[in-house]
């Protein structure tokens, strides 16, 4: 089992076949669910074996599951998930790593790695998984697709295993924000969805980049022009003024200083009870997050309520941010820096990914490309409840449509 | 056992005395929790006796409570509550129905049973409770105190048993809301809180209320008045045009089809698989949900949405409505109609407690009482994130202040 997580594998952990139970919007379309997600019938394994072992199947499904079958898709399985979602790296250790197929030396990106691995294969249309701290976004941009989280609280997470329960969101994979667009419209419809015509270019973000990543700005900008779209210039400082503003390690932090006393919430009481298998490295993040301190708590609540109210204020619905999705393209397979501290991979892209986190804000991110040909994902982290407006600004941008 | 639920009870299942860890605002109060919500080292037992003896004590205190002894507050214990907090009744079939000590003959309304009740007893200075369809604002209106109910997602549920996620939300109970003022600001710290100068009188809400509970709208309109608020009228129709609008039986309808198949999701795998015991009214509870149709779910969920949006684009911060919280003053003991349809004292009451539901917004009950004296609620229900503007105008309308 030990070296399973450098195996490649498909993203599908089970093979399905789930009919849609109705007609509608969604006719025509198949779709993968993350192994965190209720299929009826099925045990909702969250990436551990033992967990497997000690749960029932699911008896019914997931209702974000349910309204999909209902709305004319069909399920054809459920995928990968790194272990208790709690990583964005997406190796296995006991199921293997889902294949890259547009890189296939670099990892896929977690948690969501088998919905990210099919999409982008085009073994399915779309798939779902979930955004805690990046669990949507990371994958899309090392498999070059489209992925979305959407805002916290605007899809029931009834019938999905929680990480951390105030930050966990759904998120869809496809390769065409049409698709997207489609299953957005069925899981959280909107009436009248706003315009973005405006974007800020989160310049700082940029500059935390490589350069191979960083490029993608410009070519962004590029193709915002192109689309008629105005872009201009910020900062988060000037975004979120205060202790937290323009340090994007703080707003790490303060992800971290709420996020890991929920997840010991979450899976603390278990772990100890069961003493499970653990891959290695959830065993040393889970010996992590039992032995942090949590003084920081209040503090790390009041700055997350500081960024949330002063973010939301700021961003209009027809407004939105556009920044790297993650520093760096996908690390190599079997040689991933898995170090949180300091400022190496994991760090840096927890930086990025703890803006629409701690905000509980919408992102979307859309495949660009380095100048070498690898993945890279250019994120628009837009207002609450803005889905259908990301999804259309990314169609506007998208080269195959241009 | 299966008298207990007939049983007068102190609100309290566990007596526990936990200092507090840190100093601040709450220094020198003292509270108890609710069995939903983790104390470390006692197990979470959610008023059920199988429940608790399949499950392992919390190994760490839900954050939300971690915070209250970091702030100062002491903590005297674990409180009653229904079995699974599914019920708005407050009579435990194993633990017993905590009395309501301004109203002896009456029961206390659950789920949060044991917190209101050992509030309105003066045993502790503020309790912790959960509010999913009511399970706040009913029992503060039978106890005769004030009652919380929080936005939904502006607390968070780490380390709190889920009942339906989408509604879920944490509650506070006191017996002034200067005591309830404390308590948001540590659990949701507000940096510039609105100020309520509008009331609307939901008059169709009241026209559902039983005659002694009506007249609690006058003395409201007279206590505005005197506080220098403005009131005016307003029906739910008006509110939010549409199928849902003036038909209250529609959003409770609309409420269920979205609650019973997250509460399904939530605890059918256990209770299929452990087959624990469980008392005869929330057995009954769970066939139900168990037989219900799932085919209502999208449009549940699309109703919830419209009603949602149309309810918080109306509702300005400085603005709220003001409408019985229960039709009815608290049930006599052990004579409790508990069939949930038809138009009996239960579905009367999801009318009202739907729509705070539906739309996850805040909600104070104050104390108010009927000509013979007994406990009614006035509520008012604020747009999202105004609690501490909800208690400030409960406090204006304070007879004790006035």
């Amino acid at each position: 089992m030990s070296d399973a997580a450098h195996n490649s594998t498909d993203g599908f952990l089970t093979l399905l076949d789930l009919a849609p139970t109705g007609s509608g919007p969604l006719g025509g379309l198949n779709f993968a669910a993350k192994d965190l997600i209720d299929i009826a019938g099925t045990v909702t394994g969250c990436g551990n074996p033992t967990w497997a072992a000690t749960h029932p199947p699911a008896l019914v499904h997931a209702p974000v599951f349910e309204i999909l079958l209902q709305a004319g898709a069909r399920c054809l399985g459920k995928t990968i998930t790194d272990e208790f979602a709690f990583s964005l790296v997406g190796e296995n250790h006991f199921y293997g790593t889902p294949r890259n197929p547009k890189a296939p030396s670099r990892v896929p990106g977690g948690s969501s790695s088998g919905s990210a691995s099919v999409v982008a294969a085009g073994e399915v249309d779309f798939a779902l998984g979930t955004d805690t701290a990046g669990s949507i976004r990371v994958p899309a941009a090392n498999c070059g697709i489209y992925g979305l989280r959407t805002t916290w609280g605007g899809i029931s997470l009834a019938g999905i295993q929680p990480l951390a329960p105030s930050f966990d969101t759904v998120g869809i994979f496809a390769l065409r924000p049409e698709i997207l667009g489609r299953v957005i419209q069925v899981l959280s419809p909107s009436e009248a969805p706003p315009r973005i015509n405006r974007v800020l270019m989160l310049e700082d973000a940029w500059q935390l980049a490589d350069k191979d990543v960083a490029a993608c700005r410009n070519e962004a900008a590029r193709r915002l022009s192109a689309a008629g779209i105005e872009s201009q210039s910020i900062t988060l400082g000037e975004l979120v003024p205060g202790d937290l503003g323009a340090d994007f390690f703080a707003w790490k932090t303060t992800f971290s200083a709420v996020q890991w006393p929920e997840v010991w919430s979450t899976y603390g009481a278990w772990l100890e009870t069961v003493k499970p298998g653990l891959g290695p490295k959830i065993a040393e993040n889970f010996a992590n997050v039992k032995k942090a301190s949590r003084d920081g708590l209040a503090a790390g609540l009041k700055n997350r309520l500081h960024a949330r109210h002063a973010l939301r204020a700021f961003l209009a619905p027809d407004t939105a941010l556009c920044l790297p999705t993650a520093p760096s393209v996908a690390p190599e397979r079997g040689r991933v820096d898995y170090d949180r501290s300091g400022t190496g991979y994991l760090p840096r892209t927890l930086c990025l990914t703890a803006i629409a986190g701690l905000c509980g804000l919408p992102q979307i991110s859309a495949p660009f490309a380095t100048a070498d040909g690898l993945p890279a994902g250019v994120s628009f982290l837009g207002a609450a409840d803005t889905e259908s407006a990301l999804i259309a600004l990314a169609a506007a941008l998208d080269p195959d449509r241009t």
